[in-house]
């Protein structure tokens, strides 16, 4: 029987993105089915930075865009981030080991048939619209991810 | 079968609260068993604001209770809370798409039987008291936890 | 049958790491086989502050082991650090109650037969070497964790 694996991603850090990443395109290559569901601060991990917007959005919405990350490469540490300073320098020790950066574990993950869900009320509440995120991500509730987290062998809330 | 979540709720920030809370009602709404296990920072969302006492507690156990959130709407954000502008701003955006507040999602859950449980270690060392918290809750050790987690479909740590 | 639970040990914040070791403490005590992956911050939760080495590091991985924390005792707080004073307003509380340290608790856990692991590619990135750590630690990449993730009852990302 296929197995499963489910991540609820809820932050919006990059070196979290980076380990969420990871898991799903490792899961992959084992064959593994992945489902990530992005709220909240995940979902700017997803952020097309050509595809903005200010149409049809709130003042508090534009003002809350404008001061968020504008896609993963934005995206500061949870840790040490020191005003950007921590983030170049682990930056900088990716590179020394030719390890991938977090835009290309998304692009990999899309690649692998990662299924890609987006909080339908974080969406809502951030004035987030679908076309300013990428295409394949389908908009739904926190139901669809309990059904999906159920049917899984591994959940993760990251 | 019965299915059944169980949650750990370590955070104590508003927007984590949220998720947690959102997730508790929709499965509880999908007929799905739910237990919350309350530790550390995430007891502080269960605290009630007239309930506070300072009796039977050290002088640490007092400044440390003055120093830390009095219930569910005092919460800061993991994120970008900016002295509590950034909360602001998320409370105004979820007003104008009518979203409900922590304090209703906590209410909600308490209504549709959601299982609150509180780790004794965690309220010995911050000194809470049972009386200071919600009158439901059951003060357990970490044995109960993994209990419940043995017998869940989904567990989460948040 | 034997129930099994697997941590990943993300965070390197010294509550969390203590909620993580209290419950594998606890799930060992419980006859439940435990793993915990250690990846990113979570590394530093074992590292063996007599053992540090600058041999075969990069400047950059120098300056960052220099930043990072020298062992379990030196963690910081995930909330209300203030700079280590609201650490040590913890660990005053946790001795009022006779509760142990997380270093403590890491022993016990090392006692109790708990399986550690180490990220691979989180180590060659922050040029952590294996003798810098907890000598039991296996050095594997994210498919052992997923695999051992999949054997296991609960799975908690922390």
């Amino acid at each position: 029987m296929d197995k499963k694996m489910t991540l609820l991603m809820f932050s919006g850090d990059y070196d979290k993105a980076l380990a969420a990443f990871i898991l799903a395109n490792s899961a992959r290559e084992m064959n593994i089915e992945v489902s990530i569901f992005f709220a909240f601060w995940g979902l700017f991990i997803l952020r097309n930075p050509e595809h903005g917007t200010m149409e049809d959005k709130t003042n508090f919405e534009k003002m809350f865009g404008a001061l968020t990350p504008k896609g993963p490469e934005d995206l500061p540490l949870s840790k040490m981030n020191f005003s950007g300073l921590g983030k170049q320098m682990l930056l900088e020790m990716m590179r020394d080991d030719e390890a991938p950066r977090l835009i290309d574990f998304v692009e990999g993950a899309r690649k692998k048939g990662v299924k890609f869900y987006g909080c339908k009320l974080s969406m809502e509440i951030m004035g987030l619209k679908q076309e300013e995120l990428i295409p394949e991500l389908e908009v739904v509730t926190a139901e669809t991810f309990i059904q999906e987290a159920l049917e899984s062998d591994i959940q993760l809330f990251i």
